[in-house]
């Protein structure tokens, strides 16, 4: 069967080439570093950190397969053990997705041989019917598609996927893509509204915006009904015990997978799974962050490609609520760690935040398709804001340590003590358990040439400003793009065309809502912005010709930012921003007892370099105000008094200060961190 | 045998007769609301509460013993069945004992026949060797002692002496105590050093305080001895695996009895039980907060009585520890929910507080106990503090609802959606399924008379200011102090002496620290107090006449107070005071988002009187500041914005406000409440 494909908007990552001083560093942190870590992570190579068995696992489903094949009875199957979690397979999924992003950039024949033979793997592991998943296969090889709503296996179906369509894309080899779509095709004889097939959809959606990539790489429609029907059918009955969740739960007979808060909770716990209403019937975002936003992802694809107004508008309802009502300034969702979860309108702490790297994630690939369907700056700023802070980070700049869960306020000495934070590290760690996030960061680094630009009609956006060299195509003709810039540290951008023959077009520069006085020029002449300003992009439509260059100055201005007054957590306080940085103390610079410390509104900054592990990063230096210790003492018997009784106006002084860039903080030993400070006007 | 009693210091309740119109009205509603409405609860006649079963289980274990004496077999034993906490006898204890006290103010022979036919109920489920415990009696005959981490037995002993104690003072009727020592007597056969007994110790302290209280009224040497071999041995071996708690467990098979923090976690935690460390080397607070300060109220006992310097030290040390770094400004102790347990200094979060009743009821016991061991405002100061808000906002203005946990800032729209919360409740419960705090406040109120005065040699210290008539004996004269004021609310104490022949003694009168400016006149003569001061008392020494009287100011201005700076969680906030009482701001008076507000320097306050729910109670009047909605609308796209990227100087709006004493907050419906309020200098 021969497919056509539908052109994906996402750029061509082989016509993008990032050259920027920023990201290429972490590109080749990514290829050299966490590539290859990771690999050994995966192999359990590496000593003293969590197993993680991935691909023992498939060795072990891949053996069993083999033996059944042959009728044979290897010793392999009975000893061998499956290991961990449910979803194990994932985590090689996203690796091998990474690998295919990089090897565009970084073309590496060993490495790409290694690609292969996991994908080989991965095959020796795929059943006659195209059923892959090494859990069900090992441990329960009678119970596929028995429980939905706790076992991922639709999940590490759409992870493999995304692998595939990635694979694909790089290498042009179909074999991955092909077993790929015998699975899907078989996923399609399973689940559908007919009488015969399940009426089930995942606990973890993920096969949805799989689906869709799917979709476009082979054109097959099949596809993107499948991933309609997943997302239609999602909280069928919710009002009834004709939930499908009810319904499967029962046949089980009270067999369930996760018990942690209480047993079957994975099932019961609607929301968590994002199964608690149909999608049209969802006024906030709720449950776990990571489900959400892959959901919407997936739902948003589906929405611009089948023109569904009703869907659209959930988008934008769902991605206004968790923008306006329940993000961090850092890009980061999901306040709360009991269940990974969002909490509800205007309930942000910073000490107990859960915020998980791959919810941030999750969200820009959500603002990349909401862009796609509906190009507005607001989209692309949360895309920029949770990349820069939150999704930078989840790593360390060595590439081998991880944060899972980013809160914007700690102090390490109470940690241990105070079970609320059980969840939080005040330092990133080797690997997890749980190990979805450090390979979601590598392929979201290594993919990071499909966000620069979105290509829709005869517009190109600029979402991210990354020097790079990138061609397009416009009527036919080749044009190459080529940014230059040293963000997000400096405020000149220049953008400049070569083409043969000069194409009409429009080029749309983002104007960071964070940048009061944008400025552009064009072939050294400025423009004004009033007329030209759509969604929060400057639309410059013209004949292009080669040569041609676009300036534009988004002045860094460091911004005193404060939230919205319905905020109780943040009342009175200020963070410090500078671009699309959010900026934070730490005790490495400004000793302990942050919180002692408040910004005056005379405080001015300066830029200075950062050494050391902040070497190349851009510091701010500014004196802040100390709260002094008790002075009270006529009140008091003693300073170590808890209460002082009739307080006078604190005294404080001032103290010279350093602010970090959020995503660096972490790198110098364990110490306290702070995002919100205390306003001292 | 015949027992020679220890005189206890407390005064005896008999003695004291409370005419103050605050605390009467409290008392009243003990008599007439709470323990009526308890004794419903544990016969569970109350409809749609938690179920007690309380007198059901002694009914059963009763049926069961009395069977096994006939060697009969009663249906009854095979279909009834113990329910609830294994820990459910002790909810009984402390309502016998709150009757107890309440009899020796309010005689009621009715009341009175209840609790002697509910003490014959209780000694026909003591078995023939003394033993009581509902528990092991139904449910597991044969395994007494078997698991003392865990399943209170001893604890639930304590009460039941706690009980017996009381109830023989108020009625001279020996027949519970004499049950009492029987089952101690047999208690000391089990437990001890030697090779023959358990090295054993409760999971739960209290048989440690009640066995001190039971060495006073009984002056039997063994119990004080006992005493001190369960304090002793706490902690031995706390480095190996023959822990007892190890041992027992062991000797278990893995048989364990809570599991909600993982299967045995309450032997494991052994911080948790107060069991990680001997006493003498515990430097800080930790643990289960109830079972700290019931453990130590029980060591100061035993120090006082035994002169035991390293147990004074420890005592003194834990307290500092407690009181200057872990205690709210409500006098609530315990900071999280896990465990119900200390956190680490300076670590008091205002909105996950678990601040339970019943620890800051062990924390005035214990404060009396020291202040009996080594007379010091230090002490007194705490227990009034306590005392005055979060235990009296423990009980609802009805008598009939009731706190367990005692946030200090409280938003109910955000409680069911961020797990941080799942143990606040916004408003007082009818009962709990752990049923502690509703008798523990029954008792203490009860028995607030010993309270109020503390002899030690020939000094009668004044600790809380009640109205009330009190006969003390001095150089065998009887000596009658009628105490007059309107405490809390108004600042003028009186003191009267009614005695037949002069006697030289000393009123130490407590000076609290709240107070700048205390003044004190003796029969119309001002005093200075300067020389005379000592541990926060006013020491005066003269031979007392009939008719001497004092008069004691206590001037109360609205105090700002502020916390210690190492606090992170108050910086930059103030909470207002007023004499002993810590007030709040309630959404009833002050509309919502109460963050908003905050304090300026030059705010004044007003006393007015309380309406409504609040009648009788003395309000605070003031203006604060309102932050205004956002207003920088050049710099957003909408006022929806949860971030403002360059604030301006908030604009803020004075509001007329008002603040009620936290002990009455939520007694107006569901809104929210916040003591530390943002301090607007």
């Amino acid at each position: 069967m021969k497919f056509t494909s539908i052109a994906p908007m996402e750029i061509d990552l082989k016509k993008v080439d990032i050259t920027d001083p920023f990201w290429s560093e972490y590109q080749h942190l990514i290829k050299d570093i966490a590539i290859p870590y990771q690999w050994g992570a995966l192999n359990d190579a590496i000593p003293d950190i969590e197993a993680s068995h991935s691909i023992e696992n498939f060795k072990i489903a891949a053996a069993k397969l083999e033996n059944i094949a042959r009728q044979d009875n290897n010793p392999l199957e009975k000893e061998a053990e499956f290991y961990d979690m449910v979803f194990q397979d994932s985590d090689l999924a996203k690796w091998l997705e990474a690998v295919a992003y990089s090897l565009c950039k970084y073309p590496d024949a060993a490495l790409e041989q290694t690609a292969d033979e996991t994908i080989e793997l991965i095959i020796k592991a795929q059943h006659k019917d195209g059923y892959i998943n090494t859990y069900f296969t090992v441990k329960e090889p009678d119970n596929r598609w028995t429980n939905l709503a706790e076992c991922h296996e639709l999940y590490c179906a759409g992870h493999l996927i995304e692998a595939a369509v990635a694979y694909f894309n790089t290498t042009g080899k179909r074999r991955f893509l092909d077993a790929m779509c015998r699975f899907v095709d078989y996923i399609d004889t399973v689940f559908g509204l007919e009488t015969n097939k399940l009426q089930g959809y995942p606990g973890h959606p993920e096969i949805e915006l799989a689906l869709m990539r799917l979709y476009e790489v082979t054109g097959n429609e099949r596809y993107q009904s499948l991933a309609r029907y997943f997302v239609e059918q999602r909280g069928a009955n919710y009002d009834s015990d004709q939930h499908y969740y009810a319904v499967e739960s029962r046949k089980r007979l009270g067999v369930y997978h996760y018990d942690h808060y209480g047993p079957a909770w994975m099932s019961k716990d609607r929301a968590y799974s994002q199964a608690h209403l149909p999608i049209s019937d969802q006024k906030v975002a709720v449950g776990h962050a990571v489900r959400f936003v892959y959901l919407y992802t997936g739902v948003a694809h589906l929405a611009r490609l089948s023109a569904d107004k009703d869907k659209i508008e959930t988008c934008k309802r769902l991605w206004n609520n968790m923008t306006c009502r329940q993000m961090y300034i850092t890009g980061a969702i999901g306040a709360q760690g009991r269940g990974e979860s969002f909490t509800s309108d205007y309930d942000l702490p910073n000490d107990t935040a859960y915020t998980e790297t791959c919810a941030s994630i999750g969200l820009i690939m959500f603002a990349n398709r909401m862009m796609q369907l509906e190009p507005d700056r607001i989209y692309t700023d949360v895309m920029e804001r949770a990349l820069y802070n939150t999704v930078l980070a989840g790593m360390a700049l060595d590439g081998k340590h991880f944060f899972y869960v980013n809160p914007l306020e700690v102090s390490p000495k109470h940690i241990p003590h105070n079970h609320i934070y059980d969840h939080v590290k005040p330092v990133r760690q080797r690997w997890f358990s749980c190990a979805c996030c450090p390979p979601n960061i590598a392929r979201i680094i290594s993919s990071l040439g499909q966000y620069i630009y979105t290509q829709k009609d005869k517009v190109i956006y600029t979402n991210l400003y990354i020097a790079s060299q990138t061609k397009l195509t416009l009527n036919n003709e080749e044009v190459t793009l080529t940014m230059a810039c040293n963000y997000p540290w400096e405020e000149q951008i220049s953008l400049k065309v070569a083409c043969q023959n000069a194409v009409e077009y429009t080029i749309a520069l983002r104007l960071p809502l964070w940048c009061k006085n944008p400025s552009i020029a064009v072939n050294g002449q400025k423009i004004s912005l009033d007329k030209i300003s759509l969604k929060g992009y400057a639309h410059i439509t013209r004949e292009w010709k080669n040569d041609d260059h676009i300036e534009l100055t988004l002045k860094m201005e460091v911004l005193r930012v404060k939230s919205h007054p319905k905020l109780r957590q943040n009342i009175g306080k200020i963070a410090i921003s500078r671009g699309p940085l959010v900026y934070c103390l730490e005790q490495a610079d400004n000793g302990e007892d942050l919180h002692q410390l408040s910004l005056a509104r005379t405080a001015t900054f300066a830029l200075i370099k950062g050494v050391g592990a902040l070497t190349g990063k851009t510091l701010l230096q500014t004196t802040l105000l100390k709260e002094d210790a008790n002075d009270d003492e006529d009140n008091n018997e003693d300073n170590d008094a808890l209460y002082i009784l009739d307080s006078k106006t604190a005294s404080k002084t001032p103290q010279p200060a350093v602010f970090v860039p959020y995503f660096a903080w972490g790198n110098r030993g364990i110490g306290e961190m702070r995002v919100w400070v205390d306003d001292s006007y």
